[in-house]
């Protein structure tokens, strides 16, 4: 039932030139001048103008951008457009003058410096933060028309960092711990409830992103990293550790974050963000230029662990292929995917499944809306998590479905 | 015999103040301002400096600078911090205007655009890519005093591209076809004869470095990747594929490049950077503050596989321990190593040696110059992996031995 895989014979219908056409093509005159020198800090090509895309917002201070998907290469997605989402702006914050007071139901408090906290063993782990909004509006016929703008609430860096278990281990905890109260140094005090479970699993204070110091959209200089978890958890700026007996309703979990259901009532600390999907090539607001080969190409995740399949489909959910899954394929992170594909011009959609290590399917728009409901208003559907479809025109225009 | 591990405790010895100190160290009056609005592309804290070391060089087209390897974190070395070599400066190419041109022993010669390129199907890989002259000179008595100045010619990125192989199978190879000689669009034409074997196993035509495209000192927009091979081969700003029937013996491969032996031959064509590892903290050009404990933390690597040991000695080699290889350990790429430490304020030395997965051991320096010789003069000696040594001084000072 599966569709013919494509030839690797079918690449030579990319229409590439042949090399007496080279001359038209400028090949024959390159530049032979000397070019620039070394620079300290190195920075793009000024030909590359991909950028992040601002959400509009009366607020500056509580705006969000989104990480253009469509443009990331690998998993990692780079430093500088990671996605944001800002309750009260970016502090500027002297490493020298940041501390991290850890405090409450401890038997030593403590406030450690930078330097103090670096001298803590470190590891470095590959995982993914997602906003628990991201794609929220996809669910009420509002869907982002590019992966951009649909699911760009997501990125994926290498996070280096103490363990919050050594730390807590260190100031000794009392008998009725049970959570732990994070709070950023912005202005807003940004501040969740965090189960004590997931301190002493796999959390981190983090101080790098991607081989140096975290950047200052993501909590320079210090932020908490609680793998596969909401992105609204991982605290940036972290300031302060407070161990406590119970979670305390703070803004950020009682009045949002929360899942209304279709009985009126909502869920609280629905904390991980479950598997999910989304083709990035072809996707909405590009264009296949002609009929032949295509490589599609997409990223997949899970909260719970590894991503173990994906599926795409490229005739409207008739059938399924199991996608390549691009080494390595870490948990909590992002997951290259590809399957090949021979376009023969006519109308079709494309769209992705994938499957995480405990057995869990990403479910249709349709699936998840029979549990959950549909959400009007500008707030959504949090953890979001449906099959996103490409629509793919005649002409070669792909678009949201 | 082997050393006592740290206990977790020791690290209370840090010298974090108590919570009652906390007003003079400023924590008691933090920001409650705005903070800055989102960036499209944003930039690192003003506050981090750590910038590329730049080698001295008469002709600024042809130098090198090397990575701060004290300063990162993780396995991923930030683009913008990736070491240089240079033999006619970054030229700056506009990808709407430049090809690839493969031909010569092939059936069907071409010349793709980028999007063309862009069209095949991609993979991404993580790995290091090491100057064949990297920590050259510590066989001849002029060690590097840091990690950047002995061993920053090494940086590990995720780099994006097409398999080579790909297209080769596109092009169709003649018979007589055995190696491709990889030719780069800077001003000089830097040129290097790979044999095919590379090219069908692991060669990559790289567009993506770390989720972006390339930076413009790495190639922009085209670069060979080599997997685990010298730096040199991977050739940058790659402009031509010319399939032929034997190396081409070009000026990187018969004037330089090659590896003279101590009866006077040289080999050519030593492409693999064989197993070898630095520790990067405590290092050369750091203090101790004062005995207690420390994590020491480095990098390894091989160009032949995985990393598959790491041993550390505190004690001037008297006793080794397995340091700790953070996940995920891959193939021909940066691994990142620790291990606890605690010390007691004496006078020691620190050093690492790397196992990897064909179980070949890195050599002592001894080992090395009892098979190679010692190489004065400006070159050194390339493909040099002898262990290095840290001394630590009794007021905390670290050095070179």
């Amino acid at each position: 039932m599966k569709p013919e895989r494509t030839s690797r014979r079918a690449f030579l219908k990319l229409g590439a030139v042949a090399v007496g056409a080279l001359t038209s093509r400028g090949w024959g005159s390159p530049q032979r001048v000397l070019g620039a020198p070394r620079r300290p800090y190195g920075e793009r090509s000024p030909f590359e103008k991909s950028v992040r895309y601002f959400t509009p917002s009366a607020t500056p201070g509580t705006a969000s951008s989104r990480t253009p998907l469509q443009d990331q290469y690998g998993i990692i997605t780079p430093s500088s457009l990671h996605f944001e989402r800002h309750h009260a702006g970016v502090p500027q914050i002297h490493p020298d003058h940041h501390h991290l007071l850890v405090h409450g139901l401890v038997d030593r408090p403590m406030a450690l410096t930078m330097e103090e906290l670096r001298r803590f063993p470190c590891v470095s782990r590959i995982c993914f933060i997602e906003c628990a909004g991201n794609s929220s509006r996809e669910q009420e016929g509002r869907p982002g028309p590019d992966p951009q703008k649909s699911h760009g609430l997501l990125s994926c860096s290498e996070w280096t960092g103490v363990p919050l278990k050594l730390l807590l281990d260190d100031v000794g905890l009392k008998p009725a711990a049970r959570w732990v109260i994070a709070e950023g140094a912005d202005a807003c005090r940004m501040a969740r409830s965090i189960p004590l479970e997931k301190a002493f699993d796999d959390a981190l204070v983090a101080y790098g992103q991607n081989g140096e110091a975290l950047r200052p959209e993501q909590g320079y200089p210090l932020r908490l990293v609680l793998p596969g978890w909401e992105g609204n958890v991982n605290i940036k700026w972290l300031g302060r550790l407070h161990v406590v007996d119970q979670p305390y309703m703070t803004r950020e979990e009682a009045a949002i974050y929360t899942d209304l259901m279709p009985d009126g009532k909502a869920q609280q600390f629905t904390f991980v963000m479950e598997a999910k999907s989304v083709i990035t090539r072809p996707a909405g607001g590009q264009t296949l230029p002609s009929a032949g080969f295509y490589e599609i190409t997409g990223l997949a995740w899970s909260g719970r662990g590894r991503v173990i399949r994906v599926e795409v489909s490229t005739n409207a959910g008739k059938d399924w292929q199991d996608a390549q899954l691009n080494e390595p394929v870490l948990p909590k992170a992002l997951t290259r995917f590809s399957v090949p594909w021979s376009w023969d011009g006519q109308e079709t959609s494309l769209q992705s499944r994938c499957t995480d290590e405990t057995g869990y399917v990403q479910p249709s728009r349709d699936q998840l809306i029979a549990v959950r409901g549909v959400h009007p208003g500008p707030d959504g559907l949090d953890h979001y998590n449906g099959i996103k479809i490409w629509y793919v025109h005649r002409d070669g225009q792909v678009s949201h479905v």
